[in-house]
């Protein structure tokens, strides 16, 4: 019997409670049986025998669940397998590095949505590896598209020299908006708050912050010891709706690119059309740079609650089900 | 020690064994010692002792290798784990589906480069699955795309409603160089023809058939059980400058795209520019549809020795290190 530990009760979290559930036959015939001992957000709790549906239930309604707890805590009070991690991304660590270094050091296992890893990457890597237990992050960066996955695995036997990508959907929907519309960046901006694309401070999102948060999980990824500090960064603010008619008068439109190779970046750049990291709205795309075939990239949309549980439950079945 | 037997020993087969012998060290750390103990092309070999550098230089100097043999015979007698399957595809099955065939009987793991698959994929899957070995074969779609592990592994926890793909460079490179010039079908493929991008008689790509056969292993793979004879095909050879000029006016562009769903088919499609499928030159791009996660999409050359050789490394590793 595999016990899950979700810590994380928003989006996220419920959206991955949702999909244990629907998916629960088909779960157990790939990894046995298993069950959830606890759910947590960041003040409340519902732990041993306790009907997830209800929690979910009971969270959506309510905002939180049925007991004042820490889940800091529960975590090393409780006996579990796996944690599944998906409080907000702070990016000094903050509580959600703290409940991975305490699942770890209890030799359980980490499945994380969480962005937060980046202030302590290698500490978490060294620990999971010293207490025998993976630490699984795919849903970090790009939601559901499967890249931690194909470069810690599929790519192991090839040299990747460097990657690119487009990781933040919000700057994406901004400026693929700029580009058909030949509207002004404050107008665009504006409209993406309406509709709950952008948030209300933006800041997180448009100055680069969030893409080069998942540029340094990604580089340390394939193999460089990078910090957020080693990211040189511009945002997108600045861009005008002439900057676009230029390019394009060229073939080319401007794109948030997050580059590691020699070194990293986060900043506008020109890239052609027809180009992988021309891609359109929301949509994220990384494009991995290898010795032996290439430039591979893989796309999908960057966000959504569905999306990274999906990325979260696949990783969990990795863990236990090495068949494929 | 592991014992691998390599047949087919053109351009892609030779690769391999190049990666063999450039990764040796990095190799034995993840699958540990290794040997090859027999080449093979459709009327010479080498086997048992032999130098595999030797093996290399020989066949590309005189087109053969020392000693006359049948593979399908010295693949009963020798002792091998893997087959190494490179021969060209012959959608009949052929001579590479009957080594194949001996392998898994055999109880050897077969990791394929060859298209031949489609032939006979249900009776392969059946056999290596009672001899419990692995059929692998990420080299057949794509080269160096890793969607075939992608849809076996990542995917397998969500629900694939769906793909389409652009899967033949050949043809691919024929319609970007017709949009971009305006040129007739005629003149470019000529062109291809004198590049060596398109054979002499071109019709195995450009009537669509290569796709066809690579949708039909993707189709399965999904778990669609088709035959190259279910897909309605289509070729690009009617495509005209006009054709392409009236879609750009209109924001799109043709592409030759293989899409699996409710039906199976491969025909000339106009597809928005800056859409995933809308990929240049002699790049292929798989777009998979989920449920969970709506589109996500790998894209890379669709071709190549080095990038199809090491398809198949990434393959050979993956059945010996299930680690990550």
């Amino acid at each position: 019997m595999i016990k899950i530990a979700i810590v994380g009760f928003g989006i996220v979290g419920r959206s991955f409670a949702e999909l244990l559930l629907r998916k629960r036959e088909t779960l157990a015939k790939r990894i046995g049986e298993f069950e959830v001992v606890l759910v947590a957000d960041s003040k409340s709790a519902m732990y041993g025998e306790f009907d997830l549906r209800e929690a979910i239930e009971i969270k959506k309604k309510s905002g939180r669940l049925k007991y004042d707890a820490k889940a800091v805590e529960l975590l090393q009070e409780l006996d579990y397998d796996v944690l599944v991690e998906c409080t907000p991304t702070r990016i000094d660590g903050g509580e959600g590095v703290e409940h991975m270094r305490i699942a770890l050091s209890s030799g359980a296992h980490v499945v994380t949505s969480n962005k937060s890893i980046v202030a302590a990457f290698r500490e978490l890597e060294e620990l999971a590896e010293k207490k025998g237990v993976r630490l699984m992050y795919e849903a970090t960066v790009g939601a559901a598209i499967p890249v931690i996955r194909t470069i810690r695995g599929y790519l192991s036997t090839f040299t990747i020299t460097g990657l690119a990508g487009v990781l933040n959907g919000t700057c994406n929907y901004i400026l693929t908006r700029m580009e058909d519309e030949g509207l002004s960046y404050e107008h665009v901006l504006r409209e993406a708050i309406e509709l709950g694309i952008a948030e209300a401070d933006p800041s997180y999102d448009v100055e680069g912050i969030d893409a080069a948060i998942k540029l340094v999980i990604l580089a340390n990824t394939i193999g460089i010891d990078a910090r957020f500090e080693d990211v040189e960064r511009r945002g997108i603010s600045f861009l005008t709706p002439e900057a676009f008619k230029a390019a394009s008068e060229k073939g080319y439109t401007i794109r948030l690119v997050a580059e590691a190779g020699d070194s990293l970046s986060v900043r506008p750049r020109l890239v052609r059309k027809g180009h992988p990291l021309a891609t359109r709205g929301t949509m994220n795309v990384i494009v991995l740079h290898t010795e032996e075939a290439g430039s591979i990239s893989l796309a999908g949309r960057g966000a959504g609650g569905v999306e990274t549980a999906s990325a979260m439950l696949s990783d969990l079945v990795a863990i236990y089900d090495s068949s494929r």
